[in-house]
């Protein structure tokens, strides 16, 4: 397994791992990226070889997994950090808290030097997981009624996706009603607030559609909500689509007449985009200006400012906040 | 409203409700049918233009549902049934455990007068839910392998249908290892008795196929099986489609991971069929011997006989019994 040399950090975007390098130099074996190339560090491979990406029906990639998951590199199955002698482990793949780092040549996303490095870094993860749960998992059709649970970067993200796409009415959820004004920006057209209601939120909304969403989005990480977002969706073919992260242990539930009756339960990881070969076209469209991403960072800070960017993004205000490395 | 008239009952197939019917008369409004003609009642209406119907999305039209869920006719919200002056409620539609019933005119399919009325009578449910499910509702494609849980009527049909699809393995699931011989002839290639493993039946499953199958249908009606059925599947695109009815207030769960990993949780109801139109296919494709419906009969009782019937069907050697009205 050839594996990337070490590679400097320009940027950091702050939820979790997400950053934007210039390549410094490259390991034995590695062909596809060059020193200097700019490149974005992708959670989820794409190794082009492996049995997930030779199906042609999902985005992940397995070759390099056994060691990610577990912070280590394949090759030695140990780590590239350490402090005074003690091994730190790699995160997700990336390890991007870092003004350096050493990841897998199948890990990185090769884009156009025009990109400016502090905005596209933020195509590493929830801007591309939105739109892709839209296009790629759910497709949502033109006129499709869509509702959104949870407007953080990531369901805006499905809101703009699902304007791309033409949905005619775009519901947006959430239980922060200052979350409203902005999501206008980004394609919602309508709002509810479940605090604001007696009725289950699934009720609302039921009654809100004349029977139901065509389509939903759960953007949260909360397994009550993503079974209301299924218990929301149109008898017959309502299509609800599982893109919040739960807490380990928890699971989700429903009758499953819900689905007998034509619902239909999915996931999304990555909105469905194979990171090397698609991140690349989303940076063209960016340039382009066919998506946002500006409008996503609310804030800048360093990342010696780390703890204050997390204190934020919990603070509900921040949408996303990059970290300069300088 | 139209309703049609009384319907001279010709055979009933034992599982619940199924029956064949030569028409007797027909209400004022009823256009498509005439007396004479050779119907097979639908539990599941098609009207062809309400939402669902036009939708062009489903099968679960709603034109009548209102109506058939509580056991009476659309047009005064009565029965058409009584014992003694007391009312007897319609069952799903069709009320087909009687010598004549009334019906909806959505709720007949016409069929061709050469089909032999106590075969095709079972083209009214579980055989077309079970192709239906692997044709319409999973859409299974060639060298596909395909999981089915429970080795009844259902089971089998998938088995049939997944066959019929170009599955490259079938793997029959059943506590009852005697299904397991009459199910080769359904396209079964491979048996589990989960009785027989320590493992829970998901892992066996995984690792009987390297990391889990294409489809996976449960055709029992137990939520536990539906919870393994789906996590039987392969991560990145393994697809679960719920047939069997649970009893009624018990829940499915498991990890949203499943979901977001790729894995697709769906359920059927008459697979997808339109009733109206694509049951008339069916009936012509079975005239072609390009579906079975001989073998699924395994016993000829008469309506006198009805509770025998049932007692056969609990006792697991029966698939489908044959009620003659004579
Ligand atoms: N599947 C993937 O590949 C993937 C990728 C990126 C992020 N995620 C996950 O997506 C989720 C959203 O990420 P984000 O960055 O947008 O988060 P965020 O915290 O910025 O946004 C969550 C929003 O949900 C709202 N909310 C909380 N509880 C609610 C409730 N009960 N009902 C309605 N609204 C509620 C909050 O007010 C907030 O606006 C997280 O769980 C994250 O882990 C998944
Ligand atoms: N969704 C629909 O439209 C639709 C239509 C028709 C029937 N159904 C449902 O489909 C289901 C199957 O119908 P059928 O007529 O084939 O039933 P059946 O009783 O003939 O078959 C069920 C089979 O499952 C096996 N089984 C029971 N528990 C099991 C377990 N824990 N693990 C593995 N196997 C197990 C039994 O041995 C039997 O062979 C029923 O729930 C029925 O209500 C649904």
């Amino acid at each position: 397994m050839p594996t990337l040399g070490v590679a400097r950090i320009q940027r950091v975007c702050s939820l979790a791992f997400l950053a934007m390098k210039l390549q410094e130099s490259v390991g034995e074996g590695v062909t596809e990226v060059q020193p200097g190339d700019h490149v974005i560090p992708c959670y989820q491979a794409e190794c082009g070889e492996c049995k997930f990406c030779k199906s042609g029906k999902t985005n992940l990639c397995g070759k390099v997994r056994a060691a990610t998951g577990v912070g280590v590199m394949m090759n030695d199955r140990k780590s590239r950090f350490s402090v005074n002698g003690k091994p730190i482990y790699h995160f997700m793949g990336t390890s991007t808290f870092s003004q350096y780092t050493v990841v897998h040549d199948v890990s990185v996303a090769k884009i156009d030097p025009k990109a400016p490095l502090e905005k596209v870094c933020l195509l590493g993860c929830g801007v591309p997981t939105g739109l892709g749960a839209v296009w790629n998992t759910a497709k949502v059709e033109s006129g499709s009624i869509v509702a959104v649970f949870g407007l953080g970067t990531v369901g805006l993200a499905v809101a703009e996706g699902a304007k791309a796409a033409g949905a005619s009415r775009i519901i947006g959820i959430d239980i922060d009603s200052k979350k409203f004004d902005r999501a206008k920006d980004f394609g919602v057209t309508e709002f509810v607030n479940p605090t604001e209601h007696d009725k289950p939120i699934q009720q609302v909304l039921v009654d809100l559609t004349d029977g139901g969403v065509d389509y939903s989005f759960e953007c949260i990480g909360n397994v009550s909500v993503m079974r209301a977002a299924l218990e929301c969706c149109h008898k017959g073919w309502g299509t609800s689509v599982i893109v919040g992260v739960a807490a380990s242990g928890q699971e989700i539930s429903t009758r499953p007449f819900q689905l007998v009756t034509g619902r239909v339960w999915k996931g999304t990881a990555f909105g469905g985009f194979k990171s090397r070969s698609q991140v690349p076209w989303l940076v063209d469209k960016y340039l382009k200006k066919e998506i946002k991403v500006d409008e996503y960072i609310t804030h800048n800070l360093t990342l010696g400012e780390i703890n204050e960017a997390f204190h934020l993004l919990h603070g509900g205000d921040c949408l996303r906040c990059v970290l300069s490395m300088d």
